[in-house]
């Protein structure tokens, strides 16, 4: 009696919970220490210590409806407002309270952008290995998700690809850097040409197409990396942004999206924005965190501690023989699997009690996901396993 | 640019918009305590002291990982343990956590209930007056808006015209009791009339007709008024329930969505709402106000601030002339606008500074909706003026 839609995700869905209940299974059997679960992206590094003052100074001090009372649909002025000005500060542009509406995580930014922008019909390209969601949300409003692979060797968006496939019914280009599944980060040279191909593309189509830039991981960012800030190279851009991981805090679904002043119909844009938040029923981020991000805007989690974890695992699988790209940011790796069936090696790994995800999960069959966000002890304790596994 | 849907969408809300910018502008030349707001849902009592003291103690306590982290997409298990206990408890039914999902407010859990059960061009029915976004929600999923206008006396849906109106497409029933915008309460011999006209109608087209109860306003009721809990006079049901009104939280986006074991497809329903809250990028109710409400299962806000502002309001509204069904809970009064042109009495009002919403807005001309959440003292003062616009 469900929807028709809906069968087809919850018949995907019992997959992935037998997958997760097999892990479970695994865990009562060996006990929970035995078991090595690299499948979940939920951060374990403690949000920092100014978050939670921050909520009892928000409690002790203001008026509590106000904190946790409705505002307009686009977040409160004044935190918009604060967040504009550290992203002003950070990145060199100049945006104010009127380019940010504050969102229930990237997730719900991602969800009002592509409410905003998609006729049905309307091709969104996204480039493989790339977030599974993405191709939910596009569904939600009835884009057409297209799909280009990656460079195999560097997981770098291939710009000749990219030229060929956008045409009169593009109408955005979703890109996700620090990269989830594969930590790469986008080099400035790269968004530069890929801002060259957009803009050709929409002078030739007479269209307006739009960048997405989904960046839940910016601040995951290892050995002094920078990772360009896109309303610095294009006109047409929006960036969704989450506190998820930056701050560790996933679960308060907080976040916001920028349109860029630049882009067309922006004035139509952030109106939309706003209303979409409304009527897709998230009605606003959740208020007190709002609040909380006003007073933490330049607070961030211990990046060192995802830094260790990432280096002695990487490390080790290419000792052992493991092929990966050196991932500069997120807290992912993504391997090669052994063999060319990658759900038949994520099975094989649940032998050596390590949990992964398959490749296919992102569309690129062939490999395996790692998310390095547990402790360095349980990620040493699971070295051992990597060695069977790569036998 | 933005896409066809949203246009409208926009155009619309740009009406809602100078409306309110129009207020403001009042607020500004006669000074805001001169201004009588009557047009937000907004309420002005304050949470319980309980809410405070549950975070502090949540903070000081769990693990921050825990509180902010990410859990099943359906919420915590022991938070969703805890409401069930006390649904059961208060309206002697027999819920567990796997008839619950907890969403981010009511307006979440109607879209996650819509996107379950809607395939494009499935009938849901609702009765006028009703709020406005139930007709946006349905559009999300492509579904069909059925209006049946109330009877005009006692605002109480028609069975007779519901008799009439359900067909082979029907897929849903959406009430709100207590109701927005006419405070009224629907009486059990209500439901039980509804429900069999319904279990009439299932089994004439052989299908499932799915009744949606949307009670964010379930405990703001007066006199010892009973709301029936309508899980227990009819199988197929769901309850979508917000804390927003019964402990003042708007902002924080906090409610659970409950569907009975007895509905047909249970365990592919209650696997949806979970697939659903993720795809449609809410991912999760937010994760510490979860765990504060597992905390604050039987606090309430003081009920008699709002009883007292009925009836202020109520009495004397009557008394100067104006027809209005005497509400029993929410907090709202829906009287007869004094000519039929709601739209155009509302600008009237605006002439003594009071802000009111149109019948119109709920799909019932010919009346206005005055929202009572405001201070006593603002609305004693604000009699004088309605002495005026009555003349």
């Amino acid at each position: 009696m469900i929807s028709d839609k809906m069968k087809e995700y919850v018949s995907k869905s019992s997959i992935i919970r037998a997958m997760f209940e097999e892990g479970k299974k695994l865990s009562s059997i060996y006990g929970e220490e035995n078991v090595f679960d690299f499948s979940l992206g939920n951060p374990n590094v403690k949000p920092p210590e100014s978050i939670r003052e921050a909520v009892y100074e928000i409690l002790r001090e203001e008026p509590p409806n106000l904190v946790h009372g409705y505002m307009n649909n686009s977040g409160y002025e004044d935190v918009r407002a604060k967040i504009a000005e550290n992203i002003n500060k950070k990145y060199n542009v100049k945006l104010t309270k009127n380019n940010l509406v504050m969102t229930c995580g990237a997730a719900g930014g991602l969800n009002i952008i592509l409410k905003t922008l998609l006729n049905p019909g309307d091709e969104v390209i996204v480039f493989s290995p790339f977030f599974g969601e993405y191709e939910n949300y596009v569904k939600n409003f009835d884009g057409r998700l297209v799909i280009i692979p990656s460079d195999s060797e560097t997981f770098e968006p291939d710009l000749n690809e990219l030229e060929d496939k956008v045409n009169s019914r593009t109408k955005a280009v979703i890109i996700n850097s620090p990269n989830n599944p594969t930590g790469v980060v986008y080099s400035e040279e790269l968004i530069k040409g890929m801002a060259e191909v957009l803009n050709r593309k929409q002078q030739k189509f007479n269209t307006s197409i739009y960048l997405i830039s989904d960046e839940p991981y910016r601040e995951i960012v290892y050995d002094g990396v920078e990772v360009p800030y896109i309303l610095n190279y294009y006109r047409n851009s929006f960036v969704g942004y989450s506190y998820s991981k930056s701050l560790s805090l996933p679960g308060e679904r907080i976040g916001y999206v920028v349109c860029s002043s630049d882009a067309d119909d922006f004035d139509n844009i952030m109106q939309s924005l706003n209303v979409a938040n409304r009527i897709l029923g998230f009605v606003n981020a959740p208020s007190l965190f709002q609040r909380v991000i006003a007073k933490c805007v330049d607070s961030k989690v211990d990046v060192n501690i995802y830094k260790k974890n990432r280096d002695l695992l990487y490390n080790h699988l290419v000792k052992i023989g493991f092929s990966c790209v050196k991932p500069d940011g997120a807290f992912y790796l993504f391997p090669k699997s052994l063999i060319p069936d990658d759900v038949e090696f994520a099975q094989r790994a649940k032998k050596f009690n390590l949990l992964i995800v398959p490749g296919s999960s992102f569309k690129c069959p062939g490999y395996f996901r790692l998310s390095y966000c547990i402790s360095y002890d349980k990620i040493e304790k699971s070295l051992d396993s990597f060695d069977k596994l790569g036998v």
